[in-house]
Protein backbone atom coordinates (compact mmCIF):
# COMPACT_ATOMS: atom_id res chain seq x y z
CA UNK A 1 0.00 0.00 0.00
CA UNK A 2 0.62 4.03 -0.74
CA UNK A 3 0.34 6.31 2.37
CA UNK A 4 0.16 10.06 1.53
CA UNK A 5 0.56 12.38 4.26
CA UNK A 6 -1.09 15.26 2.50
CA UNK A 7 -1.23 18.62 3.21
CA UNK A 8 1.16 18.42 5.49
CA UNK A 9 1.55 21.46 7.72
CA UNK A 10 5.19 21.85 6.46
CA UNK A 11 6.53 24.78 4.70
CA UNK A 12 9.54 27.06 5.17
CA UNK A 13 9.31 30.57 6.71
CA UNK A 14 7.23 32.91 4.08
CA UNK A 15 8.98 35.60 2.96
CA UNK A 16 6.39 37.98 3.63
CA UNK A 17 6.46 37.50 8.26
CA UNK A 18 10.56 36.34 8.36
CA UNK A 19 11.01 39.74 9.61
CA UNK A 20 8.40 39.11 12.66
CA UNK A 21 9.91 39.53 16.00
CA UNK A 22 8.51 36.28 16.80
CA UNK A 23 10.33 34.85 13.90
CA UNK A 24 14.00 36.90 14.46
CA UNK A 25 14.32 36.06 18.00
CA UNK A 26 13.81 32.06 17.14
CA UNK A 27 16.33 32.32 14.20
CA UNK A 28 18.80 34.20 16.23
CA UNK A 29 18.32 31.01 18.77
CA UNK A 30 18.80 28.51 16.14
CA UNK A 31 21.38 29.79 14.63
CA UNK A 32 19.44 30.15 11.35
CA UNK A 33 18.60 32.56 9.08
CA UNK A 34 14.41 33.16 9.44
CA UNK A 35 13.72 31.77 5.61
CA UNK A 36 15.92 28.64 6.40
CA UNK A 37 13.37 27.63 9.18
CA UNK A 38 10.18 25.62 9.33
CA UNK A 39 7.29 27.45 9.86
CA UNK A 40 6.56 26.47 13.36
CA UNK A 41 3.04 27.29 15.73
CA UNK A 42 5.02 26.34 18.64
CA UNK A 43 7.42 29.49 18.73
CA UNK A 44 5.82 31.76 15.26
CA UNK A 45 2.28 31.80 16.84
CA UNK A 46 2.51 35.75 16.51
CA UNK A 47 3.86 36.15 13.09
CA UNK A 48 1.25 33.56 12.02
CA UNK A 49 -1.66 36.05 12.62
CA UNK A 50 -1.13 37.85 9.27
CA UNK A 51 -0.99 34.48 7.01
CA UNK A 52 -3.81 33.33 4.70
CA UNK A 53 -5.30 29.42 5.69
CA UNK A 54 -2.80 30.21 9.08
CA UNK A 55 -5.33 27.19 10.99
CA UNK A 56 -3.67 24.85 8.55
CA UNK A 57 -0.06 25.67 8.95
CA UNK A 58 2.74 25.40 10.92
CA UNK A 59 2.55 22.25 12.82
CA UNK A 60 5.60 20.44 11.21
CA UNK A 61 5.41 18.08 14.58
CA UNK A 62 2.47 16.49 13.00
CA UNK A 63 4.42 15.32 9.93
CA UNK A 64 7.16 13.62 12.04
CA UNK A 65 4.93 12.19 14.67
CA UNK A 66 3.11 10.45 11.94
CA UNK A 67 6.19 9.43 10.15
CA UNK A 68 7.84 7.85 13.26
CA UNK A 69 4.48 5.61 13.70
CA UNK A 70 4.40 4.35 10.10
CA UNK A 71 8.13 3.70 9.61
CA UNK A 72 8.32 2.21 13.19
CA UNK A 73 5.71 -0.61 11.65
CA UNK A 74 6.63 -4.06 10.10
CA UNK A 75 5.03 -3.53 7.09
CA UNK A 76 7.80 -0.59 6.37
CA UNK A 77 10.01 -1.90 7.47
CA UNK A 78 9.59 -5.52 5.37
CA UNK A 79 9.01 -3.29 1.66
CA UNK A 80 5.11 -3.52 1.70
CA UNK A 81 4.45 0.47 2.03
CA UNK A 82 5.55 3.02 0.50
CA UNK A 83 4.94 6.38 2.32
CA UNK A 84 5.12 10.47 0.53
CA UNK A 85 4.61 13.20 1.78
CA UNK A 86 2.67 15.98 0.51
CA UNK A 87 2.39 19.62 1.56
CA UNK A 88 0.02 22.54 1.30
CA UNK A 89 2.32 23.85 -1.29
CA UNK A 90 1.70 21.10 -3.24
CA UNK A 91 5.35 19.70 -2.96
CA UNK A 92 5.91 15.74 -2.83
CA UNK A 93 8.72 14.37 -0.40
CA UNK A 94 9.66 10.68 -1.14
CA UNK A 95 10.37 8.80 1.93
CA UNK A 96 12.74 6.43 0.45
CA UNK A 97 12.63 2.65 2.05
CA UNK A 98 14.55 1.78 5.21
CA UNK A 99 14.41 5.13 6.28
CA UNK A 100 14.84 5.44 9.83
CA UNK A 101 14.23 9.60 11.02
CA UNK A 102 15.72 10.99 13.92
CA UNK A 103 13.83 10.82 17.06
CA UNK A 104 14.68 14.23 18.27
CA UNK A 105 12.19 16.90 16.75
CA UNK A 106 14.58 19.16 16.78
CA UNK A 107 17.39 17.00 14.53
CA UNK A 108 13.71 16.58 12.52
CA UNK A 109 13.20 20.11 12.18
CA UNK A 110 17.08 20.43 10.71
CA UNK A 111 16.76 17.46 8.33
CA UNK A 112 13.17 18.95 6.85
CA UNK A 113 15.08 22.48 6.26
CA UNK A 114 17.66 21.11 4.94
CA UNK A 115 15.49 18.90 2.58
CA UNK A 116 13.69 21.83 1.41
CA UNK A 117 16.05 24.28 0.81
CA UNK A 118 18.39 21.68 -1.37
CA UNK A 119 15.37 19.01 -2.14
CA UNK A 120 17.38 16.12 -1.53
CA UNK A 121 19.22 14.83 2.04
CA UNK A 122 21.38 13.82 2.42
CA UNK A 123 23.68 15.34 0.31
CA UNK A 124 25.73 11.94 -1.04
CA UNK A 125 24.45 8.59 -1.50
CA UNK A 126 22.02 6.73 -0.18
CA UNK A 127 19.00 9.64 -0.71
CA UNK A 128 16.57 8.84 2.05
CA UNK A 129 14.29 11.53 1.53
CA UNK A 130 13.53 14.21 -1.62
CA UNK A 131 11.15 16.22 -3.66
CA UNK A 132 10.02 14.87 -6.35
CA UNK A 133 9.08 17.11 -9.63
CA UNK A 134 5.48 17.99 -9.65
CA UNK A 135 2.72 17.82 -7.02
CA UNK A 136 0.14 15.59 -6.22
CA UNK A 137 -1.52 15.02 -9.02
CA UNK A 138 1.62 14.21 -10.59
CA UNK A 139 2.76 11.92 -8.52
CA UNK A 140 -0.90 10.04 -9.27
CA UNK A 141 -0.50 10.21 -12.67
CA UNK A 142 3.28 8.54 -11.50
CA UNK A 143 2.94 6.01 -9.40
CA UNK A 144 -0.50 4.77 -10.90
CA UNK A 145 -2.52 3.55 -7.99
CA UNK A 146 -5.07 1.07 -8.65
CA UNK A 147 -7.40 3.44 -6.26
CA UNK A 148 -7.20 6.52 -4.17
CA UNK A 149 -8.66 6.24 -0.72
CA UNK A 150 -8.55 9.69 1.13
CA UNK A 151 -9.63 9.95 4.80
CA UNK A 152 -11.50 12.42 6.22
CA UNK A 153 -14.59 13.00 8.40
CA UNK A 154 -16.29 14.20 4.78
CA UNK A 155 -16.53 10.96 3.61
CA UNK A 156 -19.06 8.09 4.02
CA UNK A 157 -18.95 6.23 7.18
CA UNK A 158 -17.01 2.94 6.95
CA UNK A 159 -14.70 1.19 9.75
CA UNK A 160 -10.97 1.11 8.89
CA UNK A 161 -11.04 -2.58 9.04
CA UNK A 162 -14.04 -2.93 6.46
CA UNK A 163 -12.57 -0.51 4.35
CA UNK A 164 -9.13 -2.41 4.25
CA UNK A 165 -10.45 -5.76 3.98
CA UNK A 166 -12.41 -4.48 0.79
CA UNK A 167 -9.38 -2.84 -0.70
CA UNK A 168 -6.35 -5.45 0.25
CA UNK A 169 -7.23 -7.49 -2.90
CA UNK A 170 -6.07 -4.31 -5.11
CA UNK A 171 -2.95 -4.57 -6.37
CA UNK A 172 -1.37 -1.16 -4.58
CA UNK A 173 -3.68 1.28 -3.18
CA UNK A 174 -2.81 4.86 -2.36
CA UNK A 175 -3.99 6.21 1.13
CA UNK A 176 -4.63 10.22 1.46
CA UNK A 177 -4.38 11.28 5.27
CA UNK A 178 -4.10 14.99 6.55
CA UNK A 179 -1.05 15.97 7.53
CA UNK A 180 -2.72 19.27 9.05
CA UNK A 181 -4.32 20.27 12.13
CA UNK A 182 -8.04 21.21 11.69
CA UNK A 183 -10.08 22.13 8.49
CA UNK A 184 -10.69 19.41 4.99
CA UNK A 185 -8.61 19.14 2.13
CA UNK A 186 -8.82 21.02 -0.74
CA UNK A 187 -10.99 20.90 -3.39
CA UNK A 188 -7.41 20.31 -5.70
CA UNK A 189 -6.42 17.44 -3.56
CA UNK A 190 -9.64 15.85 -3.66
CA UNK A 191 -9.78 15.90 -7.35
CA UNK A 192 -7.23 13.22 -7.27
CA UNK A 193 -8.77 11.04 -5.07
CA UNK A 194 -11.27 8.00 -5.94
CA UNK A 195 -13.24 7.67 -2.83
CA UNK A 196 -13.52 9.48 0.93
CA UNK A 197 -13.89 7.65 3.90
CA UNK A 198 -14.65 9.08 7.46
CA UNK A 199 -13.51 5.92 9.68
CA UNK A 200 -14.68 7.77 13.09
CA UNK A 201 -17.19 9.89 13.29
CA UNK A 202 -14.47 12.40 14.87
CA UNK A 203 -11.41 14.37 13.91
CA UNK A 204 -8.68 12.24 15.31
CA UNK A 205 -5.17 12.82 15.21
CA UNK A 206 -3.12 12.00 12.14
CA UNK A 207 -0.64 9.81 13.54
CA UNK A 208 -3.73 7.99 15.18
CA UNK A 209 -5.05 7.40 12.12
CA UNK A 210 -1.96 6.54 10.34
CA UNK A 211 -1.06 3.80 12.77
CA UNK A 212 -4.04 2.37 12.93
CA UNK A 213 -4.51 1.93 9.32
CA UNK A 214 -1.17 0.55 8.78
CA UNK A 215 -2.19 -2.14 11.39
CA UNK A 216 -5.60 -2.52 9.99
CA UNK A 217 -4.11 -3.41 6.45
CA UNK A 218 -1.73 -5.80 8.06
CA UNK A 219 -4.28 -7.36 9.65
CA UNK A 220 -6.41 -7.72 6.38
CA UNK A 221 -3.72 -8.94 4.55
CA UNK A 222 -3.41 -11.76 7.14
CA UNK A 223 0.12 -10.40 8.12
CA UNK A 224 0.91 -11.28 11.82
CA UNK A 225 4.00 -11.58 11.27
CA UNK B 1 -8.16 -1.62 30.30
CA UNK B 2 -4.92 -0.26 31.78
CA UNK B 3 -2.07 0.50 30.05
CA UNK B 4 1.52 1.59 31.87
CA UNK B 5 4.31 2.84 29.97
CA UNK B 6 6.79 0.72 32.00
CA UNK B 7 10.42 1.55 33.60
CA UNK B 8 10.13 4.71 31.13
CA UNK B 9 13.45 6.40 30.56
CA UNK B 10 12.20 9.28 32.24
CA UNK B 11 13.65 11.31 35.26
CA UNK B 12 15.80 14.34 36.26
CA UNK B 13 19.15 14.85 35.37
CA UNK B 14 20.67 12.81 38.35
CA UNK B 15 23.21 14.75 40.64
CA UNK B 16 26.64 13.65 39.82
CA UNK B 17 26.57 14.26 36.61
CA UNK B 18 24.61 18.38 36.98
CA UNK B 19 28.09 19.81 36.48
CA UNK B 20 28.90 18.07 33.18
CA UNK B 21 30.07 20.57 30.04
CA UNK B 22 27.22 19.30 28.26
CA UNK B 23 24.57 19.69 30.69
CA UNK B 24 25.25 23.06 32.06
CA UNK B 25 25.66 24.37 28.62
CA UNK B 26 21.84 22.88 28.10
CA UNK B 27 20.94 24.00 31.37
CA UNK B 28 22.08 27.55 30.21
CA UNK B 29 20.62 27.71 27.25
CA UNK B 30 17.06 26.48 28.60
CA UNK B 31 17.37 29.04 31.51
CA UNK B 32 17.07 26.19 33.54
CA UNK B 33 18.94 24.71 36.97
CA UNK B 34 20.69 21.69 35.85
CA UNK B 35 18.45 19.40 38.66
CA UNK B 36 14.85 20.62 37.50
CA UNK B 37 15.57 19.19 33.90
CA UNK B 38 14.65 16.29 32.29
CA UNK B 39 17.83 14.00 31.31
CA UNK B 40 17.93 13.60 27.41
CA UNK B 41 20.07 11.84 25.67
CA UNK B 42 19.83 14.73 22.49
CA UNK B 43 21.39 16.74 24.47
CA UNK B 44 23.19 14.82 27.29
CA UNK B 45 24.96 12.10 25.58
CA UNK B 46 28.14 13.24 26.43
CA UNK B 47 27.27 13.27 30.24
CA UNK B 48 25.46 10.15 30.16
CA UNK B 49 29.28 7.98 29.88
CA UNK B 50 29.13 7.93 33.65
CA UNK B 51 25.76 6.56 34.07
CA UNK B 52 25.14 3.26 35.20
CA UNK B 53 22.45 1.38 32.90
CA UNK B 54 22.77 4.59 30.77
CA UNK B 55 21.36 2.55 27.53
CA UNK B 56 18.15 2.73 29.16
CA UNK B 57 17.74 6.14 30.33
CA UNK B 58 17.10 9.57 29.04
CA UNK B 59 14.56 9.08 26.38
CA UNK B 60 11.55 11.33 27.81
CA UNK B 61 10.74 11.71 23.87
CA UNK B 62 9.22 7.84 23.71
CA UNK B 63 7.04 8.86 26.39
CA UNK B 64 6.14 11.95 24.62
CA UNK B 65 4.91 10.20 21.43
CA UNK B 66 3.35 7.32 23.35
CA UNK B 67 0.82 9.67 25.53
CA UNK B 68 0.48 11.45 21.84
CA UNK B 69 -0.50 7.91 20.06
CA UNK B 70 -2.98 6.46 23.16
CA UNK B 71 -4.48 10.07 24.42
CA UNK B 72 -6.00 10.43 21.11
CA UNK B 73 -7.51 6.94 20.68
CA UNK B 74 -11.83 6.74 20.79
CA UNK B 75 -10.36 4.18 23.47
CA UNK B 76 -9.28 7.14 25.54
CA UNK B 77 -11.60 9.58 24.85
CA UNK B 78 -14.43 7.24 25.86
CA UNK B 79 -13.09 6.37 28.68
CA UNK B 80 -12.43 3.06 28.03
CA UNK B 81 -8.38 2.86 28.87
CA UNK B 82 -6.87 4.32 31.91
CA UNK B 83 -3.09 5.30 31.36
CA UNK B 84 0.28 5.20 34.05
CA UNK B 85 3.38 5.93 33.54
CA UNK B 86 5.69 4.05 35.55
CA UNK B 87 9.67 5.05 35.39
CA UNK B 88 12.81 3.23 35.92
CA UNK B 89 13.43 4.57 39.04
CA UNK B 90 10.21 2.88 39.85
CA UNK B 91 8.01 6.11 40.06
CA UNK B 92 3.84 5.93 39.19
CA UNK B 93 2.46 8.73 37.47
CA UNK B 94 -1.22 8.49 36.70
CA UNK B 95 -2.53 10.07 33.63
CA UNK B 96 -6.46 11.50 34.65
CA UNK B 97 -8.55 11.15 32.04
CA UNK B 98 -9.48 13.65 29.38
CA UNK B 99 -5.66 14.83 29.54
CA UNK B 100 -4.42 16.49 26.11
CA UNK B 101 -0.49 16.27 25.99
CA UNK B 102 1.25 19.45 24.76
CA UNK B 103 1.92 18.60 21.46
CA UNK B 104 5.09 20.78 21.72
CA UNK B 105 8.08 18.75 22.60
CA UNK B 106 9.77 21.41 24.71
CA UNK B 107 6.22 22.19 26.67
CA UNK B 108 6.17 18.35 27.69
CA UNK B 109 9.59 18.80 28.93
CA UNK B 110 8.60 21.58 30.95
CA UNK B 111 5.10 19.64 32.03
CA UNK B 112 7.22 16.66 33.00
CA UNK B 113 9.42 18.60 34.67
CA UNK B 114 6.96 20.62 36.90
CA UNK B 115 5.47 17.48 37.52
CA UNK B 116 8.48 15.47 38.49
CA UNK B 117 9.73 18.34 41.10
CA UNK B 118 6.21 19.15 42.07
CA UNK B 119 4.64 16.11 42.27
CA UNK B 120 1.17 17.02 40.40
CA UNK B 121 0.24 19.28 37.53
CA UNK B 122 -1.23 21.79 36.97
CA UNK B 123 -0.80 23.22 40.69
CA UNK B 124 -4.36 24.42 40.33
CA UNK B 125 -7.64 21.61 39.84
CA UNK B 126 -8.77 20.02 37.60
CA UNK B 127 -5.56 17.59 38.51
CA UNK B 128 -3.65 16.28 34.78
CA UNK B 129 -1.16 14.71 35.66
CA UNK B 130 0.08 12.82 39.55
CA UNK B 131 2.77 11.23 41.23
CA UNK B 132 0.82 8.50 42.98
CA UNK B 133 2.66 6.98 46.20
CA UNK B 134 4.27 3.59 46.16
CA UNK B 135 5.68 2.10 42.89
CA UNK B 136 5.06 -0.73 40.25
CA UNK B 137 4.00 -3.53 42.97
CA UNK B 138 2.09 -0.87 44.83
CA UNK B 139 0.08 -0.05 41.83
CA UNK B 140 -0.77 -3.30 41.00
CA UNK B 141 -2.08 -4.03 44.58
CA UNK B 142 -4.44 -1.12 44.57
CA UNK B 143 -5.74 -0.93 41.01
CA UNK B 144 -6.33 -5.07 41.32
CA UNK B 145 -6.38 -5.61 37.82
CA UNK B 146 -7.56 -9.16 36.40
CA UNK B 147 -4.40 -9.98 34.93
CA UNK B 148 -1.30 -7.71 34.45
CA UNK B 149 0.39 -8.80 31.08
CA UNK B 150 3.73 -7.72 30.16
CA UNK B 151 4.83 -7.21 26.11
CA UNK B 152 7.74 -8.07 25.54
CA UNK B 153 10.51 -10.03 22.89
CA UNK B 154 11.14 -12.26 25.86
CA UNK B 155 7.75 -13.61 26.28
CA UNK B 156 5.69 -16.16 24.33
CA UNK B 157 5.19 -15.30 21.07
CA UNK B 158 1.14 -14.37 20.51
CA UNK B 159 -0.54 -12.27 17.81
CA UNK B 160 -1.63 -8.96 19.51
CA UNK B 161 -5.50 -9.25 17.61
CA UNK B 162 -5.32 -13.47 19.38
CA UNK B 163 -4.17 -11.77 22.62
CA UNK B 164 -6.73 -9.14 22.88
CA UNK B 165 -9.88 -11.45 21.79
CA UNK B 166 -8.22 -13.96 25.07
CA UNK B 167 -8.40 -11.10 27.33
CA UNK B 168 -11.17 -9.03 26.47
CA UNK B 169 -13.90 -10.66 28.39
CA UNK B 170 -11.86 -9.75 31.36
CA UNK B 171 -12.86 -6.80 33.43
CA UNK B 172 -9.88 -4.62 33.54
CA UNK B 173 -6.53 -6.43 32.19
CA UNK B 174 -2.96 -4.41 32.57
CA UNK B 175 -0.64 -4.27 29.76
CA UNK B 176 2.86 -3.20 30.56
CA UNK B 177 5.12 -2.20 27.89
CA UNK B 178 8.34 -0.72 27.76
CA UNK B 179 9.41 2.97 27.66
CA UNK B 180 12.63 2.69 27.13
CA UNK B 181 14.87 2.39 24.00
CA UNK B 182 16.92 -1.21 24.64
CA UNK B 183 17.26 -3.89 27.08
CA UNK B 184 14.69 -5.34 28.66
CA UNK B 185 12.14 -5.44 31.89
CA UNK B 186 13.61 -5.68 35.42
CA UNK B 187 13.52 -8.35 37.03
CA UNK B 188 11.09 -6.14 39.77
CA UNK B 189 8.98 -5.35 37.04
CA UNK B 190 8.02 -8.78 35.69
CA UNK B 191 7.49 -9.88 39.23
CA UNK B 192 4.33 -8.24 38.89
CA UNK B 193 3.37 -10.01 35.84
CA UNK B 194 1.62 -12.33 35.46
CA UNK B 195 2.31 -13.64 31.84
CA UNK B 196 4.79 -12.08 28.76
CA UNK B 197 3.39 -12.40 25.48
CA UNK B 198 5.59 -11.62 22.53
CA UNK B 199 3.82 -9.81 19.52
CA UNK B 200 6.44 -9.22 16.78
CA UNK B 201 9.88 -11.26 15.90
CA UNK B 202 11.97 -7.82 16.51
CA UNK B 203 11.73 -5.08 18.82
CA UNK B 204 8.94 -2.54 17.92
CA UNK B 205 8.99 1.03 19.25
CA UNK B 206 6.95 1.59 22.26
CA UNK B 207 4.52 3.83 20.37
CA UNK B 208 3.65 1.47 17.65
CA UNK B 209 3.03 -1.29 20.05
CA UNK B 210 0.93 1.16 22.07
CA UNK B 211 -0.63 2.44 19.22
CA UNK B 212 -1.46 -1.28 17.98
CA UNK B 213 -2.52 -2.85 21.43
CA UNK B 214 -5.16 -0.22 21.60
CA UNK B 215 -6.37 -0.68 18.62
CA UNK B 216 -6.35 -4.57 18.67
CA UNK B 217 -8.70 -4.44 22.41
CA UNK B 218 -10.60 -1.88 20.37
CA UNK B 219 -11.52 -4.26 17.58
CA UNK B 220 -11.56 -6.90 20.18
CA UNK B 221 -14.09 -5.42 21.92
CA UNK B 222 -15.94 -4.76 19.07
CA UNK B 223 -16.15 -1.32 19.18
CA UNK B 224 -16.10 -0.10 15.83
CA UNK B 225 -17.82 3.41 17.22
Amino acid sequence: MILVVSEAALELVPENISKHPAILSHARRRGKNPSEMLLDRSYHHAAMKKLQSAWKRGRPDITHITLLEVLGTPLYMRGGLKVYVHTLRDEVIRVYPGVRLPRSYERFLGLFEQLLRVGVVPPGKPTLLKVEKGGLEHLVKNVKPSKVIALTTLGKPKPLKELCEELVHLSEPMFLIGGFPQGHFERETLQAVDDAYRVYKEHLETWVVASRLVYAFELAKGLTY
